[in-house]
């Protein structure tokens, strides 16, 4: 049978994988870090940037805010989420499941599903495995995710196990609902005439493929259970939820480190929402694979500046007179051209061009920390890359956002 | 006696004129609307976009802002607001009397100049025509606005009679600083090696341009004083001050009509403020060369798209599920790209992308609409394009923003 997406181990270096996912719409050489474009769009960065500059092969779409915005029934006319935004590389959906046990207070959780109040407008709401799975499909992203629940990052152990159970029986109601949805082609995402869209191999299917999502918070027997009933269903990927979502980060590090080398290695690894470099680099170590935050938009809206050396506070008065780049290793079009002194005012003065181009730098910083990742697994040097790359971070600690 | 600009005309047509104007830094073809460029960025819109694909040639910067922020001391270091803002085209920037005028509530007005309080402080304040050419020398622009009073646009005879006076005065002292200034070098726009930049006559000094202000009201026998005293003194190019400024409509046209005409035919005539697509029109159709105006990012910000069939509101329903572009005889990137659902979208969504967009298709608009008007006057038929032009502006009358 043809495969939704094709994935291909190029190196290993100790844990650390360098690889390519190959879609129907985008090669996507792995580790890769996917910028968020919750509501459609990422946040201040223009699209062409993206392509053009950053090459950015798959960016993120939120199920919940799409679903509650501008609506199912509109991305349908629009033939889709990659047509309505007009973004033809790859694309990965959430399930909504997070947003929705973290953004609205209002919730009731069933065995069928959770009914919640939009924090929009108030108006009833209901998401549940089969739901999401038909607002993926109409979305049309290349990666569907398994609709879960997400418990806080310190719950106990029993609402953990009483969690994770919920989230395994939604997991294969995810598959059933996705598989019946692929067969009566309800996913939009579809390329007409050319399925894989000219960049995949043309043995691939064209159709979207599915992931499910490792749960168990900061419990390791739990996430060891949890791991090994999600691949007993099967996916086409496999993800790391409910971390970054309040637990202490030697607790993060400690279930990446358990976990992710236990992860079927012939899948891609996605560790969801997560984080800062230093996160995506010692996740790399373990073999994680892909990634996603909203960070670099949202710190560049706030005058945050990811930087080879460290985080930098644009607004702080050091900056008034300085004419270097926001990072002077960067050669991203913000770092060839405007220095921190200009940017400074800009953010200083109101001007939203301050925050688009600390979210545009912030974008390629990481795509770029990626690509060089890449590159040092593929020449087995992966180890010395991370030390140096985290030695040089803390040259600015006194920067610190 | 080298010149700082050099102005030709190429062809007339009735009254309208197509010319060009060759400054230091970039060949300036007329009619040329100037993105205005208040704090030293175009608000939304970086400057690539202005560059590459709308080819502005002039931007405008404004005084008041830049000398209360950053304050010309931090300008000074950065060597100039082309350094500061790494714009490299021609600049025009105002005098700050205007703004001095109709921002601040607390002045005092003497014959020596203006003292204020900031609007985003509340610190004292001076500016007075020495104090303006000063800084209009650091910020080092190709054209220098003579220091003026802004009276408002329903002034009777005598109050505007004496701003009249006034203004001439200062006109004299604005021009006496600046050419003091021009002799002991304290333009910081100049550049270094080639002081033509390359773009320029092998003739041109190298030096800023001053224009002068026109003054005077609705009151036509005040505007031809006004008129006659400041082209005595004698400047580089003549403005029309304190138009659209709260009078009506038919009192703007009928002072354009009036004066225009009788602005000296050897010099650039530039309408300062003004306006929408139909003023623009209007204005050229009576001889004026140059316009600035913030009608295009401001409104681009509150979801205003002005476009060849009259101006649209995105916030409006009826673009739901509007798959059309902003405006479909639109060349730029984001009606070659982008629908009105979509943007509608990202402006219910609080998406930036969303003023974002819509500012740079409203400049792509207007600097494509002058295009459109050199040529027409090249022609000889800016007549029927006129007509042409205005007649599809109204064909949307029912989405007037």
């Amino acid at each position: 049978m043809s495969k939704p997406i094709d994935w291909k181990i190029l190196n290993v270096d100790g844990e650390a994988r360098a690889g390519v996912i190959r879609t129907r719409r985008s090669v996507i050489e792995t580790p890769v870090f996917m910028p968020v474009g919750t509501q459609g769009a990422i946040k201040g960065v223009r699209s062409e940037w993206l392509e053009a500059e950053m090459d950015a092969r798959i960016i993120l779409g939120n199920t919940y805010h799409l679903f509650l915005r501008p609506g199912i029934e509109v991305i349908k006319h629009f033939g889709g989420l990659h047509r309505f935004s007009s973004w033809d590389r790859a694309m990965l959906t959430d399930s909504g499941g997070f947003q929705v046990f973290s953004l609205t207070d209002l919730r009731k959780l069933t065995e069928e599903g959770v009914e919640f109040r939009s924090h929009l407008d108030g108006s009833r709401q209901f998401l549940s495995p089969e739901v999401s799975m038909e607002v993926q499909a109409a979305l049309g992203s290349e990666i569907v995710m398994a609709f879960d629940e997400c418990p806080p990052g310190n719950a106990d152990k029993e609402t953990t196990r009483a969690s994770l159970e919920l989230t395994a029986r939604w997991a294969m109601r995810s598959k059933d609902r996705f598989n019946e949805l692929q067969e009566k082609g309800a996913d939009l995402g579809k390329r007409e005439g050319d399925p894989s869209g000219g960049l995949a191999e043309p043995t691939l299917s064209g159709r979207q493929a599915l992931f499910g999502i490792v749960q168990g918070a900061g419990h390791l027997d739990l996430r060891k259970e949890s791991l090994e009933r999600t691949a007993e269903i099967g996916f086409d990927g496999y993800a790391i939820g409910g971390l970054s979502v309040g637990e202490e980060k030697s607790v993060m590090y400690g279930v990446l480190e358990y976990l992710a080398p236990k992860m079927p290695k012939e899948r891609p690894r996605y560790l969801m929402g997560v984080g800062t470099p230093e996160d995506l680099i010692e996740a790399i170590s373990h073999g994680v694979d892909m990634f996603d935050c909203v960070m670099p938009t949202r710190n560049g809206r706030t005058g945050g500046a990811f930087t080879s050396r460290g985080k930098l506070n644009i607004r702080n008065a050091k900056f008034i007179k300085d004419d270097q780049p926001l990072d002077p290793d960067c050669i991203c079009s913000v770092c060839q051209r405007y220095s921190r002194g200009y940017i400074r005012h800009l953010y200083q003065a109101g001007e939203m061009n301050a925050a688009t181009m600390i979210s545009h730098h912030n974008l390629a910083f990481y795509l770029d920390t990626m690509r060089r990742v890449r590159q040092s697994i593929k020449s087995g040097s992966f180890a010395r890359f991370r030390s140096e790359f985290l030695e040089k971070l803390r040259e600015n600690e006194d920067a610190i956002v």
